[in-house]
């Protein structure tokens, strides 16, 4: 299993960035491939300031060794190995209208002193961030995550939307990071689905990602805009840093374990302000995202 | 003493924000007043878009009530009330030059449930966080550490020089946020030191933050920079965000707390970028720069 979705994810990552970079039609991707001391290593492609992306960040990686300390605690496990791999995606495209994308599959083995497979899992799951509310839009992403869902089970859309918005819940904000889409974790063998099935969604999720993202990337990336449009996708953009800096599991996680730290900050945006107590005006376009954001709706109803 | 302080600090932000006014010519401070919920308040203000300070915050706050859960954790206490009140400063220059500043004044009581003093003391510091090296400046601004430090313990200003590269150090870049300064806590009463001793070394830092900054600043403000100068001290403020936002204390503490968010996070600076894996020249002076923040060293000698 761990080479089937390690394959699967190389070829993705190919797919999605040249994919991206015809989109872009200026904009290449640099890679970066690096090796992690206690075992394994990644590619990192990323590309800035491309004509309709500022920043887009396609990375896998495989890693493994001995249990990190933060993980032996998670999984009360006293000693043992680990292999995980997984493709995180964060698209910042220029315009304030296009909204951020963010994906990220991965999945998980961890082995006993013997070296024998004692849990295996996938994980992942894609959201939505704009910085101005389009209904269509958010629909179009909804439907999509639904779509691929539904294909496997009638119950995961429901159980991975849930989950998607409880954990991009920005608790200092009191408000979503975004509006969400899918989010999942330990799917593990049941009764119900092999492993193999398990690894089928997840790669379903996976090959529908452009399908769910590029469409409304096409239909805003060349809207007008102004500089006060421009001011209030910076300043919503801070919200992702902050997200992703106090709350986000993955970030911190990287940060704290000695992770390859340029290649987990990808994600942070290009350029970010913060204004003191900003609040836009009363009615305005801007406001209108905060309420859509101030609490999960259920869009596909 | 609480009484004492909270006066102290109350001027001190009058004469502070007024300087502050006076050096920049055009910026004024915007002032909130906000209550706490669970008891107290405070006066946040906010100079944004000056000639000479492109974010500049002065705040005072004075909270009380029964202790939160995270610092009955702390103190291993199982019931009590608190009272807490300082002063906050955070200035971000516009000019690449001219370095960014913090400076933090605070006391602390804490009651048993019979309402008596069971603790209480003093922390705080000031540190200096600069875009260009010069050492003229970081050892001005260090002297002055040392001076008031020194009128009341020849051992202060190495202790407090040493707890404030130790707590400056942003450990997943593996670097200094600044040049560091001073900084201190659980400053208690001893054999040695009375509370009233404590006070009046804090007042001594307080009263000199002035001088240990304009000097540096009215030198550096107008110092005309480039499209790249500029660049750099976006990127590097980014850092100044990672720290406060993965790292720092106090942040921390108030968005896991509920403090006023806004008050909190006028720390982070108005415009920030993150590039991709971004590292200066050889030999140029952002370069100097990456290198002098790679260990702490001792300016003074």
């Amino acid at each position: 299993m761990k080479t089937q979705f390690h394959n699967y994810i190389i070829e993705l990552q190919d797919h999605i960035s040249s994919k991206l970079e015809e989109v872009d039609g200026k904009g290449q991707f640099h890679e970066d491939s690096w090796e992690r001391p206690g075992g394994g290593g990644g590619r990192t492609r990323v590309l800035e300031d491309g004509d309709v992306f500022e920043k887009a960040g396609v990375n896998i990686s495989a890693i493994n060794g001995s249990l990190p300390e933060a993980l032996k605690k998670q999984f009360k496990v006293e000693e043992g190995d680990f292999f995980a791999c997984g493709l995180s995606i964060v698209i910042h495209p220029k315009n304030p209208f296009a909204p951020t994308v963010h994906a990220n599959w991965r999945y998980f083995e961890m082995y006993n002193t013997e070296g024998e497979i004692i849990s295996q899992w996938f994980g992942g799951g894609q959201d939505l961030t704009p910085y101005y509310f389009f209904k269509d839009d958010v629909i179009h992403f909804h439907e999509n995550c639904k779509k691929v869902c539904d294909k496997h089970s009638s119950d995961f859309y429901n159980e991975f939307k849930k989950s998607c918005d409880e954990y991009f819940w920005n608790t200092h904000r009191n408000e979503l990071r975004g509006v969400g889409g899918l989010f999942f974790d330990y799917l593990k063998e049941t009764n119900e689905f092999s492993i193999e099935d398990r690894f089928n969604f997840v790669c379903e999720v996976g090959n529908n990602f452009l399908e769910s993202y590029l469409p409304i990337l096409k239909i805003r990336k060349h809207t007008s805009f102004s500089k006060e449009n421009r001011l209030w996708q910076e300043i919503r953009r801070g919200r992702y840093v902050e997200f992703n800096l106090v709350h986000d599991r993955g970030t911190l996680f990287g940060l704290k374990t000695n992770g390859r730290i340029e290649s987990i900050l990808m994600s942070l945006p290009p350029k970010v302000q913060w204004r003191y107590d900003y609040s836009p005006e009363i009615g305005s376009k801007e406001a209108e995202l905060l309420d859509i954001l101030s609490k999960p709706i259920n869009w596909l109803e």
